[in-house]
């Protein structure tokens, strides 16, 4: 354990004060949990706290700044890249006491809640009273709202909706000293100061800690319908995506699955799909129950070029919740293709989707690693899992090699090394690839005006 | 004339070389027209200079700090908050000479542009090619894609699509000193480091000077409809809103126009609406045919309610542009109402439009000013326009004060004070009721990141 994750018998105290009974765990058996995060990379935490108040958060913050001692904020820690783990020591701030729906408003069409509450859980809330928050990560079961805004997350409705960054109005954060600051507020437009609400979101928890969001909500949309649709091979299926876009579509969310996906998936679950199916495509769009039907003849005109071996339409939530199941079960399925896997989540310009993904397949034939290939392709945003055997060096190796391979090979196509999760500890090796000193000298400059002292999450993200 | 507005003869010279010809102007007649814009504020320019490359912009850039000579970027100066008017001396920049569409790539959906492309001029160039880039301020016509950046411009499609923000995926800036820093890229997603994208728009020209600017491109929808509806008040008119977002309809446009607005057009215009008419709706919806067709029966039926006494459904374009041509009328109807105006773009939560509405007419009433009320109301953003006399000092006193109770009852609704128009001088003097020293002392320090000197567009905004 290296010496910047000890506190000293006096810090402890300080800490246990600030949060009396559970809500502070000290021992490497209590804060074990706290070290990791589904990057399944660990680092011990020299404590871990629960605040249920903005107060609570006003106080650790300002303790942490006098004694310069690392704060890792914590969601429920799905983050794939290492946000949450401890390398330099310090503090993990658990959200999960601060869980709190506080509003939500069907005429101002906003939710204001605490940065703790599951996604899934708010927007199961807000349907109920016919509004829509659009942001879906897959992760939506379990993920929170305040960690989907450090991240600012992705997922599949991002085609039509727009990310996280794009339904967030307004935040309040702890800065390290213990300052509140708010930004933003409760309109849908406003052009008051600089935007520093976009500029905390997707920070990576860098900044500050979050105590409260405000969300924008839409109108529920009336109706959803999915076609479902495979070709044989990754190639026409990005032809035939490129065709839905020059249709003049706009779907919900525009999915695609390669081969080993798709059989990675068929592992696990009976498929309706053809065995030897290449690539599919799962296409969503939403709106009136007329522009549904009309926007699903459209789809299955504009699939048709590319030669489809296989088309599913579904028009009923059950018909619609089954084929998206399938989707939904590439991540177990990915945990049973081989014990260790490689995830990245590279994006590229839309038009740069075909030769990315022959280059992919290229270099996983290349290092003889299993690529399953997925992922947002009507944002351009391909996931790459990479599975392997980290027992087997030379395995790990090659895993390894593909993936810097792979990363660059997105870089050259004009694209970005993640479209959605984010730097964090993953890729900050490559960051150099992508941003020059100059750009990350800024990132660094503006990070100070928030956290001088360097105490907000160290080491990652840029 | 103020001495910082003055340059010595050395510093012309250099200037001179580095803008040979016509590209630089120096004397009091010739630098006239770059002393104001639409705020018709007025402060006179030390020179003013028309780069046409990246590379003379990082020459003056790099000029200027080291002689902390202030610089003013300049679009077409269409901004109506003074951001364009050099109150503290120093250079005007204009952007018209970067005014290249670089690229259009239909396959990426994406447009690469100089920031002096007029951004009227670059939709129709985009439609040609079935593209469809969504912003479109009022003065779409004449403002550009920098200015437009800049301010963070709205217009009547942010409902559904969103502000400018939310289609810039990557700017090119020089900073004050010559550094040239790119942000985001070209991919639709992107969350590698903090986002400078989305804090450079909206900036006001506070931070760097637009080299260049990658926008996000959407599928042009194939077909749009118009449904306008009168009722006998604006309350009525706001409750009609209402209902349409209750329906499930995400509209693309949601125009509100009052009854002193109306007048105003019917005063230079044939206008199709009763005369005795006391609001209207102008709703837009786009999509596929089919869906169009059926958003418009449903907001046929969603406008119902409120009981309106006119409506008209427009369903082709020249009927639609003949609808929209009236609410384009506004502001050049406005000019005529009165000899001068105060022109402000107050946004609220949507729920608190009602009594926003009911407050603005009660303010009007006991200073008995004429206020022309209209907007985009789907946002919540209403545009108030006080018609006064300048010239009677009784008269402006009441203007004056009645806009300032005006901002403060929108920010007692939880509003702010610009949803679209900016800061700039205008709404300096009120910031302090929006915004706490805490808040704004943040802001300076982030400006400080990229303009040390203070030299970038100074004493405006915040």
């Amino acid at each position: 354990m290296k010496s910047s994750t000890l506190l000293n018998e006096s810090q402890k105290r300080a800490l246990a004060s600030i949060f009396p009974g559970d809500a502070a765990v000290f021992t490497p058996e209590e804060t074990f949990v706290y070290g990791t995060d589904a990057s399944r990379r660990f680092a011990p935490p020299a404590a871990a706290v629960r605040p249920d108040s903005c107060e609570q958060v006003k106080e650790l913050l300002a303790f942490a700044q006098a004694e310069r001692i690392p704060i890792l904020p914590r969601g429920r820690a799905t983050n794939t890249v290492g946000d949450c783990v401890p390398v330099a020591g310090g503090i993990v701030v658990s959200t999960a006491r601060l869980n709190r729906i506080l509003e939500i408003d069907p005429d101002d069409f906003v939710a204001v809640v605490e940065p703790g509450v599951v996604t899934g859980d708010l927007q199961a809330a807000i349907a109920a009273q016919k509004l829509f928050y659009a942001p879906d990560p897959a992760s939506v079961k379990f993920s929170t709202v305040g960690g989907n805004a450090a991240t600012c997350a992705g997922g599949m409705r991002a085609v039509k909706y727009g990310v996280t960054r794009d339904h967030i109005l307004g935040i309040e954060a702890v800065l390290p000293g213990g300052q509140v600051l708010t930004t933003g507020g409760r309109t849908h437009k406003n052009v008051v100061g600089l935007d520093l609400t976009r500029l905390f979101v997707g920070s990576e928890g860098t900044l500050g800690l979050f105590t409260k969001l405000t969300l924008k909500l839409l109108p529920l949309p009336q109706a959803t319908a999915t076609l479902a649709v495979a070709y044989p091979s990754i190639d026409a299926a990005l032809a035939a995506a490129g065709d839905v876009f020059r249709a003049g579509i706009l779907p919900v969310a525009l999915e695609m699955l390669g081969q080993e996906a798709m059989k990675a998936v068929a592992a696990i679950s009976a498929v309706p799909w053809p065995a030897d199916a290449g690539a599919a495509l799962f296409v969503r769009v939403d709106g009136s129950p007329e522009a549904v039907a009309a926007d699903v003849a459209l789809l299955e005109r504009a699939t048709a070029d590319a030669g489809p071996v296989w088309t599913e339409r579904a028009v009923t939530p059950e018909a619609e919740e089954n084929l998206w199941e399938l989707r939904r079960l590439l991540n177990p399925a990915s945990f049973k293709a081989a014990p260790d896997k490689i995830s990245d989540d590279v994006t590229v310009p839309r038009g740069a989707l075909r030769e990315a993904a022959a280059g992919i397949k290229a270099i996983g034939e290349e290092e003889r690693v299993r690529i399953l290939l997925f992922g947002h392709v009507g944002d351009g945003n391909l996931h790459v899992n990479i599975m392997h055997d980290a027992a087997d060096a030379d395995e790990r190796a090659r895993a390894q090699s593909a993936r810097e391979r792979i990363l660059m090979l997105c870089l050259a196509l004009r694209g970005t090394l993640s479209g959605e999760h984010g730097v964090g500890l993953s890729k900050l090796p490559f960051l150099d690839r992508q941003l020059d000193e100059g750009q990350r000298e800024i990132l660094r400059r503006v990070k100070a005006v928030f956290d001088p002292a360097g105490i907000m999450n160290p080491q990652k993200a840029y």
